[in-house]
């Protein structure tokens, strides 16, 4: 076989993250027999993707609006502001409501075997913010993985540092609601037990 | 969140086969993230697809040329015509090197239940290629599925109606090479002690 375009579009696909060689050959015969409309509602999005959504100066993340919805809401405390790794994070924190101050989105976190270290990080913009006076409290909310770990390590010297006057908070550990004790694993359970309260 | 064109985006690729809600909205974050000439290739691939890559009337498989090369080749015998479901298939065969004959796309199969009868299938091309006298032998290749059985018992009456010279086989059924019999479904079993040759 050597339909050049089809093949070209499976290659593009396969390098999507989570979408191999298969899937991309899949993928691509799928869309050719796909309503035209649909292909071209698909493609003028991805053309379109960068004029129609920007970067928020101020916390990082994609937005059509620049400073974005949440950090232009006076509503929204800006005296405390949560430090995520990526814009999908912050979506899975903004489905709780629980949280009603601001964000800063470092992009990533750092890998040394990725070959990521902390200045690919959106960090400069988090120490001009947490300097201006403005936040109080910075909670920083990486994952819970070793490289998340390593960045709030990381950011938590450097915060203390260049910005002391902030209070430094990270989310608690423990049982997930809803977790059987015997099917997790011994990383959290000593992290729940570790940090046990008072009942 | 209401950022619209990302999440415009996520919902058009969760439309896609295999990819849900949740890998949809990734895959556009990752996008947005992605290089714009990336992002661009893809987009014009998609929109130039239905202009470039055009179905060979003869086969009806996806092809820049028409006939596609496949069925122009005159080293390829065209006696011998091999009835798939999709071009996915047609792939996998062509990579055994192992027939060289032609080819006959059906566009599926028969199926009751997702309301495609076989008035959906590419049938009627199939039996004026069958009527012209040019083949001699036809194997029915569907997939070894309830679908596609019943494609091929459908399609063996119908050859033997209308082009009643023609022989009509299909592939044998028995162990895949490198199976564990202690791991083999029953149907496969029965077929491969059904179809027992001696040695």
């Amino acid at each position: 076989m050597s339909d050049d375009p089809l093949e070209q579009l499976a290659k593009l696909l396969a390098r999507l993250p989570g979408i191999g060689a298969k899937t991309g050959l899949r993928l691509a015969h799928h869309l050719f027999h796909a309503p035209e409309r649909y292909r071209e509602d698909l493609g003028r999005a991805l053309l379109d993707l960068a004029d129609q959504v920007k970067t928020c100066d101020l916390c990082g993340r994609p937005s059509t609006a620049n400073p974005c919805p949440i950090c232009a809401d006076p509503e929204r405390d800006q005296g405390l502001m949560m430090v995520l790794e990526d814009a999908l994070d912050l979506a899975a924190i903004e489905k709780t409501g629980a949280f009603r101050g601001v964000y800063h989105l470092l992009g990533g976190a750092i890998s040394p075997l990725a070959g990521r270290g902390p200045d690919k990080l959106n960090i400069p913009m988090l120490l001009e913010r947490l300097r201006s006076g403005q936040v109080r409290e910075v909670i920083v909310a990486t994952n819970p993985s070793a490289e998340g770990d390593a960045t709030a390590n990381y950011l938590d010297e450097l915060i203390a540092a260049e910005a002391p006057a902030v209070v430094r908070t990270r989310p608690a550990r423990g049982l997930p609601v809803g977790a059987e004790i015997r099917y997790l694993d011994p990383h959290s359970l000593e992290a729940a037990l570790k940090g046990r309260r008072g009942c």
